[in-house]
């Protein structure tokens, strides 16, 4: 598998995107090829600062612009010909690529993506799936940001593209479909929760179990978790930011007296393992699905292992035949619309 | 001051709410009366078990009915005629109790008090406002559920009710109101977010910073966070159900090997800070503003602490005089509007 890597993209841009690359040789023997899209020279400088060996399994791509955070998406793929995110996203496009993943500028990624990958057939818009984390198992939200504005029809093809990964990289036989509305009961929702609803429960193909609320994600979440890309993004970073405070505070609280602070060191391995399995480093970056190629998004301050953990969600984006799948579910769904 | 009391509201009725009343009657000094609103012989039952002397203080209401959790918001009101939650609202419609305290069905209280005692004057729509934790300080979301489809001039609305409540009962000389979005940046949002960012900026009296994200509300929120009822009660919801969840997992961890059990047990004061920081117990309930009469909203399994703190809530919704403060902020938002 071949991976189209912006190098520049990230709050630890370049260090941290090539500490991913150093561990994905390591632990990843499905890669044939990593492209290092940006500067040369700082690629080389940080190879040499991480004694990373040149290896015909690397290869430095120019480009010579750096999409900034105070970018919009938009103008960032427009202005910036040049950029890190945009020759990477070209490698997939023209296929000397697999997959390109960038924990730089999402809107920039989302953008060029769309512009230079083009959607799948019948596909309307493009939506950012996140594997989230619960008590009991993980789960798919899906639109986690690409889309703020969605329409029924967006939220339907999110159920279906969220099944195809949830059934075949996720490996759950039947993926269960929440639809994400403010009470579980039928007649809850804003308009566009109820009109999707009513899609959601005529659709063949998706397992539909209805509404999900706040209180259903983390203790028996279903396997796909269907929303706008406004709520979803909400959704996605208040939970990051609540989780990051709770154990902020926990820490803060814990060194307060000398008897906390013996109990915290006691207690950290269970710490460890709670952060372990709530981190959204293990997922690494989320795949925005619906693209005639592959993007994976991976988070701003994503550290080395993150940055493995996304090259690896690529790959298995790449092995696992997601968009063939993907493309497979809406054409089916398009051909019993038709007979319907 | 004199509270409508709905005893059978609540999924520990009547049980937590009588239990609120006898905490009341001991902390409280400004309650002049509580109005026991429910099945008498229940009450009366429960004040036996619980050795709740008869006073002048207390007042029995009878109501024949309870409205189920399965009910809808309007059926329960119009098929349940005598419900303790229509009775209880009644009590303030008629002017014989200055607010009521339900713990009861969310949309039943929302809909008696909006049928019954209606908004105040050139508000459009009530909206739930609730009393967040974060690691500094405390924030106002609303609305957090009443208006799932909410108009940029309800949101507008609810701006100027939060900054009211925040200025008036938070003690906020100038709240801060943040508008929830999918991102700080000026071009983030959905539609009606962008829309609502444009009004707030040009009214006068609101003092708007922009838009927040979800990783503004736990650490240094604003004062006041506007939204649509829709994305509010969804961060109410899933922020509330994933520190439930994460606490579970602690302790789950904690209790899985000697070492960290002994941790846990030595580090537990620091946790109970914790708990009590971020407990919705300690505020109670949420205000339901914009009605022309004063409603508490308490969580449907608040214990009898959390009742007390929403009859704490009612009385200094009260004596603060919050509708005055709101219809007042309202005149001189009109007044503005009509010279501009």
């Amino acid at each position: 598998m071949k991976i189209a890597l912006d190098v520049m993209g990230g709050d630890h841009a370049p260090q941290n995107p090539m500490g991913g690359v150093k561990l994905a040789l390591e632990t990843l023997p499905q890669i044939e090829k990593i492209f290092l899209v940006g500067v040369p020279e700082l690629i080389e400088q940080e190879m040499h600062k991480q004694g990373i060996p040149a290896s015909p399994k690397l290869e430095i791509v120019p480009a010579s612009q750096v999409v900034d955070m105070s970018d919009s998406g938009l103008d960032a793929v427009r202005k910036k010909k040049d950029s890190s995110i945009a020759r990477a996203v070209d490698l997939v496009k023209e296929k000397t690529a697999d997959a390109v993943v960038s924990a730089g500028h999402t809107g920039a990624a989302v953008t060029a993506s769309l512009i230079k990958l083009r959607t799948l057939p019948h596909i309307e818009r493009p939506a950012i799936a996140s594997v989230m984390p619960s008590q009991t198992t993980t789960w798919l939200l899906i639109d986690a940001g690409a889309n703020p504005d969605s329409l029924p029809e967006h939220l339907v093809q999110n159920a279906l593209m969220g099944s195809a990964y949830a059934k075949h990289v996720m490996g759950r036989p039947n993926p269960r479909v929440g639809l994400m509305s403010n009470g579980t009961e039928e007649e809850k929702g804003n308009a566009l929760c109820k009109e999707t609803a009513k899609l959601l429960r005529t659709t063949p193909g998706i397992n539909f179990i209805g509404n999900v609320e706040g209180h259903d994600l983390w203790e028996t979440p279903p396997d796909v978790v269907v929303c706008d890309g406004f709520t979803g993004n909400i959704i996605l970073k208040t939970s990051e930011a609540l989780a990051h405070a709770l154990f902020g505070m926990i820490k803060t609280e814990i060194i307060s007296s000398t008897r906390t602070k013996i109990g915290g060191l006691l207690a950290k391995p269970a710490f460890k393992r709670i952060h372990k399995k709530t981190s959204a480093d293990e997922a690494g970056g989320m795949p925005l699905l619906g693209l005639n190629g592959i993007t994976i998004i991976a988070h701003g301050g994503a550290n080395a292992y993150a940055m493995k953990n996304a090259i690896r969600m690529a790959c298995d984006t790449i092995s696992h035949q997601v968009n063939p799948h993907i493309e497979a579910a809406i054409s089916q769904h398009l051909l019993i619309h038709a007979h319907a």
